[in-house]
């Protein structure tokens, strides 16, 4: 392992950490607020390491396979460490493991909360927390598609085939430039919706906030009923929309953004995220109807936001839908499972992977009548590989695994079944609020210690695509 | 499709039925009960039919892979809706839903009930329903040894390389020799239950069905209070061993009466099993010393007889566990997804599937480190074909598929969470009981007439391993 250029690689990272405070600390300044000193102090002490790390660790070049992985564990870590200090110094998450709960769940866009009163926080708190959603949600979207593609993670190397091989070294232009490409367009939606909702008469700083949580699907919000707070009708379907966008892969953006809007009807996989948005709009509007005494208008308000929002991994809300009827609960729980697009800021399994799982099942089925049958996987016409097949399939096998095991540590703790499920469905796939005790209406702060300490696990693990936090479980990493 | 072989099969099948009904018959004409007309109308219409079948259309030995699928559900369903006649006939089940779901229960080896005093029923009717259980027991034993894995359905053909290869007429033979001899392992295992049990005092009539639904892990019994009716340790262990042995492979057992016991051993699918077995045992006792003020004994005892009874898929109960602490019945809920080896009578996904998906995802983690090495799935130190392997990763995503499907029409029926989806799981498990409102001190006879059809093909496609059933909804088996 080459440590010294991890390190050194964490060391800017930290810097950069540190500078971003600053934007924070400016809102504290203006708002006169008494966050400022926390927010300046954990810059510094940020910068400091970063520099300390930085000059005393020399980059070499030599990055491989097995350092890129403990560079983006470890950074992600790191990043949730630093960024707990503001929430942590200020005294207004007093507990260590709380603040880091809470920043561990802005960075990897999850947006679960230990906050029972968010509007007791200052100005600059809740930018800061609002902006480490932003930074977690593009460092998301360059690490799925520059980094995790070289690695066989699966998912975007399916379509980036501008992308060159896995020879490191060749890649590094493409990589940056790619990244470029995208943080240009992440910037100029985020643009877009701050305007959007700023004309809906909401503040600037709420606006830029939900901005924030909506581009990187977290879902922090700077009110306690979330985005029922502004009762309009314009609103959500601003963030409906901006949440639709945010789940849709980014590469289909850049290419819409140039005008080439044929782009998205091209692509299978948006082709399937329509279809469940739709699909799951349809079938929890039918099912509240069902059961309760709603209008259809309210029903189908109600429905679309929150499955997008689920569904995108935001886990903004406009209703307790832990009141709703067990059907619309169970297909939210559900819908936890799939994610956004590949190549999106949206967390979980993904759309991609669940088309290759569907039509794999498809292929299985009718080879058991056609044995003797060559019946590949195909998305957007092409074959997919048995490899890239074998490969997801074990992703979401993992990924159930770590669903399974957590959950049943989380009901060790005394959670009952639906809210240790759930929190664990939620925490994994960086949605944010689940059913039961951590319901929309409720927060994670009563979860025990230990709990909180395993949610952050699942968050952070969900974030990487679980594979890039797992390999430094395993002994073959740290041989030789 | 040869529609006239399969009939005739059918046919035959049917009046092996009726003929079956003669036992239940000769106990209630010795015990002087009411149900007596009811059993030979029931054996006189399924003899009739199952004549009227066999000379009515000619068999013709060209059976096809399409034609076996379609007898062996065709069968099933016939099985089950005849076996249902007692039931109705008699008055006991006014329902003719309900009598479906009970004898469909039986047949699967589910053991999910709708009776809410089982005592109220004649002895005939209660010996016929255990054993609709021993005959299912048995048929799926068969099934899977004999039929399945020509079908490449995966599981048994990994081991039963003593089975050739896939042509089907020169297997005839030696699969009629592997069915005699499981019957006689069968009924051998079956004897010594029913006089071990009578050695506890149990009577006759209650050791016979207990046995059935023992061997047969079904799960049906007696008694309203299943085995914690005896209050009896002895019964308990007794219960518990034949448990597990009918979750075992049954060909283990075939070297095992011969004296070969290293044959156990040397299974890697054994040895997995001994393991979740002893793995559950030890969570389950853990969870509920935790949770409760019950000594480690009293816990044991309980613990060891629900974790077996749920994992071979048996179902019987010794204690309400629906009033254990979270994790304890978390854990059986998982558990209802493993179920027993494969060549057992225990239904859900099996032990060797499940090892099979633990091997794979650790090769695919390995893969990620070192991407060019060659690293096969390994059971019993031999390579398990990628083919295979595939196969069975497909099986499981359809098993969910269907879980989750079924488990979101359930709660739109109203269910809450935890019965939706345990309902489910315990009936695609051929388990029996699950939680919530169906846990095992309640049943299923709350649950609407369309969640019952929706339970009964549940049960169905468990134990027809899913594919068997399903590849007649698809239009590829209806071409040409």
């Amino acid at each position: 392992m080459n440590f010294r250029s991890v390190l050194a690689i964490e060391g800017v990272l930290l810097i950069f950490l540190g500078l971003f405070m600053l934007i924070p600390a400016g809102f504290s300044l203006y708002y006169r607020e008494d966050d400022l000193s926390a927010i300046l102090i954990s810059a510094g002490i940020s910068v400091t390491v970063g520099l300390v790390l930085r000059l005393g660790f020399r980059l070499n070049g030599d990055l491989r396979l097995k350092d890129s992985y403990a560079t983006v564990s470890l950074g992600w870590l790191l990043a949730a460490f630093f960024g707990a200090l503001p929430f942590y110094l200020s005294g207004y998450i007093p507990s260590l493991t709380d603040a880091f709960f809470e920043s561990m769940s802005g960075f990897t866009t999850t947006g679960a909360s230990i906050l029972a009163n968010v509007e007791a926080l200052p100005h600059g708190l809740l930018l800061w927390r609002s902006l480490t959603q932003w930074l977690g949600g593009m460092g998301i979207i360059v690490l799925s598609l520059a980094i995790l593609p070289l690695l066989g993670v699966g998912g975007m190397q399916l379509f980036k085939a501008e992308i060159p091989g896995p020879v490191p070294d060749k890649l590094r232009p493409r990589i940056q430039e790619t990244a470029k490409i995208l943080w240009g367009v992440y910037a100029l939606l985020s643009l877009a919706e701050v305007l959007l909702l700023m004309a809906g008469r909401m503040s600037l700083f709420d606006s830029l906030c939900h901005t924030f949580a909506t581009m990187a699907t977290g879902g922090f919000s700077t009110k306690n009923a979330s985005i029922a707070h502004f009762h309009s009708l314009y609103i959500e379907v601003v963030v409906i929309f901006f949440m639709f966008l945010a789940g849709t892969n980014f590469s289909l953006h850049y290419h819409g953004v140039r005008g080439r809007l044929q782009a998205y009807w091209k692509s299978e996989e948006f082709r399937f995220y329509l279809g469940f948005v739709a699909g799951g709009i349809v079938l929890v509007t039918l099912a509240n109807l069902l059961a309760g005494p709603a209008g259809l208008f309210g029903a189908l308000r109600q429905s679309s936001f929150q499955v997008v929002s689920i569904l995108t991994t935001t886990g903004f809300a406009t209703v307790d839908f832990g009141h709703w009827a067990p059907a619309g609960q169970m297909i939210l729980l559900l819908l936890m499972f799939f994610g956004g697009c590949a190549g999106s800021t949206g967390g979980s399994i993904k759309i991609l992977r669940v088309m290759i799982l569907l039509k794999q099942g498809r292929v299985e089925l009718r080879k058991l009548l056609h044995p003797h049958a060559v019946l590949p996987v195909r998305v957007d016409g092409r074959v997919v590989s048995p490899v890239i097949v074998s490969n997801v399939l074990a992703f979401v096998f993992l990924y159930f695994i770590i669903f399974v095991v957590a959950s049943l540590l989380m009901s060790l703790m005394g959670l009952d079944l639906v809210s240790a499920f759930s929190s664990v469905a939620a925490m994994l796939g960086n949605v944010g609020p689940g059913l039961g005790l951590v319901g929309p209406a409720a927060n994670y702060l009563h979860i025990p210690a230990a709990g909180k300490c395993l949610l952050s696990f699942c968050m952070l693990a969900g974030r990487l695509e679980i594979y890039t936090l797992l390999i430094l479980l395993t002994s073959d990493f740290w041989q030789k």
